[in-house]
């Protein structure tokens, strides 16, 4: 199986790529998600027949497929995908009734997770943490070098484990998730909290985002963090803060040998890196005697859901 | 290799027995530990040569020894054992100087959830784990049917994943660990410090001590609350709550099919078991579209230790 | 000064009345508030004259005015009232100039309390916390017999006083702000967040709201709670010991006589009294050693703001 | 009423002395406190003799005592006591067998406070609150320039508020109270933390005390930090944090004009302050709107106590 197509299924639109054995995208195709979910099928088989087109008959081994959601322990089933509207949706099946290959579904931050240990910053390391700040915290989890999943596909929700007892209430129903308080729109919750109660201080990023506090996007905090602003620079390390602190939760119980940090945020390397190092080193458990799992950032970017779905179905 | 001795390192005694592939105990001995941890390796050696003394020569086929603290990724070195005082102890090296069999060592709590997996409460199901509330909060994962160690060998330390971002102190210098709010040890000072603060209320648990606050033990707790006394069953309620709480983070994390509960606190059955469940279900990200984990009572006991020990050194 | 009018601004209405010496309303009127705050002197001030003119001329002593917001320490000006868009309004001399009587401003909390402390279920008492559940959380204090206003008025803002350090998103900017744990408002939330984290367990609550969670109300939830529903009970035992939990910090730094408890919620009466009495028991510091103050519910309802500013101004 | 007699009682020592109406100590002794608390009111009519017996007779006007511990609302009975184990000790009329003179009985920290708002930092303010760091955190609150006592002579026990709902466990048996996070105490254990679990970042605090973090004392870290040290520095930070959060919370109740520090650490001026003064605007609820109460460092330092009971007598 020397060449894959790897399908990253996000919630504005569906891109694809033919993957090599080396992890390249040899070439790369845009389509915008069905608004219903139904058609999801269809647009995954017309993108795979698209690309298939392009190479000879044969030359495509396979298709894997991440998106956001839980997906089955057999790789094939959309449990739920709340941004898609979908429940119980048996996504590999479909895909198959016109595609004659295997296709393997997973969930899109373990997908990108494969690739960033595959390819990018878990190289060469079996026990890697992947956790990528974005909208929410998406995590990925590899043991012995293999991809974890849990006993039904839903393990490594890692954003969903618990910081605060009775904190900030998550989307998901529960309060006080790792998510609501290290991903990068809890950096941006963080920096609008700081414009509207404390305007002045807050100057530069409210100059930044035309005045209002409630436009000021990461961007803004990134761009007034390295040029040194204090507000800003105070964001980073809040967040970094619990970025470390929940590193050492997940050493505690996962004892990994590398955590691989994705998602834009990490554009503003180490004003993020520092504070979360810190913050780490911190509050980790055993620190004294135990070798310290070293902390990278990611190195795909927005590429490695599409190399890590399509290495996926080589497996 | 039909027999192997399986040895538990505790506090204040070296427990051991001979085990078989049934993970039966044929026979048991016990020895005060050394107050020097340098006299260790002796005195389990004295236990092996003793049990395979009473069995025929090349009956016994291998040695697996228990001990809390972390041990590295070989199963060789206790890299630290604070209560022992042994750090960075090549504990696997020394016993085989003088016993020239196969030895495995284990952290305790990882061998215990292999007995409970291998022959008890987890029997059959590939994803599990196991939390065994005394002093402090054990761990023991297993993942695909194998015992899941981290990297470094020191995974699966549940009990210092934190609840409380600034939470009560712990011994391993962090604030917030989970086993301070849901271990054995948080229930006694949870109904010491009722007692302390509400005497009247706590009056039958103050009875049962003697009256003072600082001899309540465990049992009386169990015991008042199996008659009904209100400020007991309190207790229990607090500490089921907390541990159901971090159970939902680690099935966020771990998505296991089976949770087993041990330690000697577990001897409430339901009283125990019901804030368990309800305060699990209700904490649980995407309780109502994924299977939930099952929660039961561990069913080896004390023996859990000797019989993981024992089996581990077959694999 | 026999008889005063009392007015209380709320969002939607302004409320007033004519009260007697006795804390009697003997006659009331409502008008729609004004949208634009410039033209709230002017609804005052129609309202007044429309009471007076039933009354002998002089029969009326001077015009006591509630309302949310800061209001300064001379009981003048408007600092600051989000809802109504106000901020730096000089409303006492704005009504003066039409209306040749005595004028004071009050905070809506502070007067409400006034009235329960002078008519209701603070009366004869000198050291008094009032505490209103409703969409936030209303204080006012009263300390030896007196209103208390702190430097700038701006004191007994007890619903953003702290609870959870890095808690749930408050409107005012904070974290943790104790109303967003112990409101009417929180109540609700705690019911909807059941209600779709546990359908099956929520039903009662779910079918008196057609179906829609986000449909649940206040009256939803007290129904239930009377008619024994778990879900329901379980609601109002959550909010009520975080209520209690308020009530013991401000007994540690306040020590008052006795707390007074308003707010629609309390018309489930000891379904919300017993878990706020069990919760203050359990958290005040010195329980043993101290007289412990008692918790009332309110007596004059909606009415505790007009009689009380009504009293204000006789001061 | 020229000159009064102030005597501090203290865990070890009796300290008192002769008090003007300026406020100065005209003289002042110490004895050691008697083991025994029935013992205690003879110490101090001692003590009381031998400072009259050095002025004319009818020089001293009388007697004001400040004492760890609730004392009642007619500032003559001793409550509680837990440092000198006495409980509802009738102090004030033992004393009065001896010594013809009024006398009044205090908590110390009120005591304290009211020296400063007399004759220190808080001079000519008439809504203070005084916060002392030490041990724990003593608390005096002045209200319309009158020392505020609560209905019992309980309040202004402001270091048992809580700042975390589940948190570090507090000697008066609750958990999560404010002295455990912002006291001197904590500051050392701050420090010792950290030279636990991070001992070469901790290298000059562990040198001043010699290499073991149990030995950390509050002069070392501010010697430490006086000096630049990062690591003390850390932990002035961290209290500072938690001191700032919690001047928030007290500024939503009781709306001061002034805050004033005291206590040991404050010898680390600036290093202490700014954190407090940056963690109270950004925790204070309506920062943008309100005055904001202004932060001093206490001016009488161990005087305090001495000056202000002898004060209190003259009311």
């Amino acid at each position: 199986m020397r060449l894959t197509i790897g399908v990253d299924i996000g919630g504005t639109k569906v891109a694809a790529g033919v993957v090599d054995v080396d992890g390249r995208i040899l070439e790369k195709v845009k389509h915008p998600t069905p608004a219903d979910g139904d058609a999801l099928a269809d647009v995954v088989c017309d993108i795979v027949e698209e690309l298939a087109a392009r190479h000879p008959r044969g030359a495509i081994g396979g298709v894997g497929v991440g998106m956001a959601g839980f997906v089955d322990e057999n790789r094939s089933t959309v449990i739920f995908a709340p941004n898609l509207d979908l429940c119980g949706e048996p996504l590999r099946d479909r895909i198959r009734r016109r595609i004659d290959l295997p296709v393997v579904i997973e969930n899109d931050a373990n997908a990108a997770a494969w690739g960033e240990v595959r390819f990018g910053a878990g190289r060469g390391v079996d026990h890697v943490v992947c956790v990528t700040l974005g909208t929410g915290i998406g995590g990925g989890i590899i043991v012995n070098g293999q991809l974890f999943r849990g006993r039904y596909g839903a393990g490594a929700e890692i954003g969903h484990y618990r910081v605060v007892a009775d904190g900030r209430p998550c989307g998901c129903g529960n309060r006080g998730c790792w998510e609501k308080y290290a991903s990068g729109r809890a950096l941006v919750a963080e920096a609008r909290t700081l414009a509207r109660t404390a305007p002045a201080h807050a100057e530069r990023l409210l100059k930044l985002a035309g005045g209002d506090p409630d436009l000021i996007q990461g961007h803004h905090i990134t761009q007034a963090a390295l040029d040194g602003d204090a507000a800003a620079l105070e964001c980073f390390a809040t967040i970094g803060d619990w970025v470390g602190q929940g590193l050492a939760d997940l050493a505690a119980i996962l004892d990994p040998e590398r955590f691989v940090i994705g998602g834009g945020v990490c554009e503003a390397g180490e004003i993020l890196l520092r504070p979360i190092r810190e913050s780490f080193a911190r509050h980790v458990t055993g620190r004294d005697v135990r070798p310290l799992a070293d902390i990278r950032v990611a190195e795909l970017g927005s590429a490695a859901g599409i190399v890590g779905a399509g290495d996926l179905v080589r497996l």
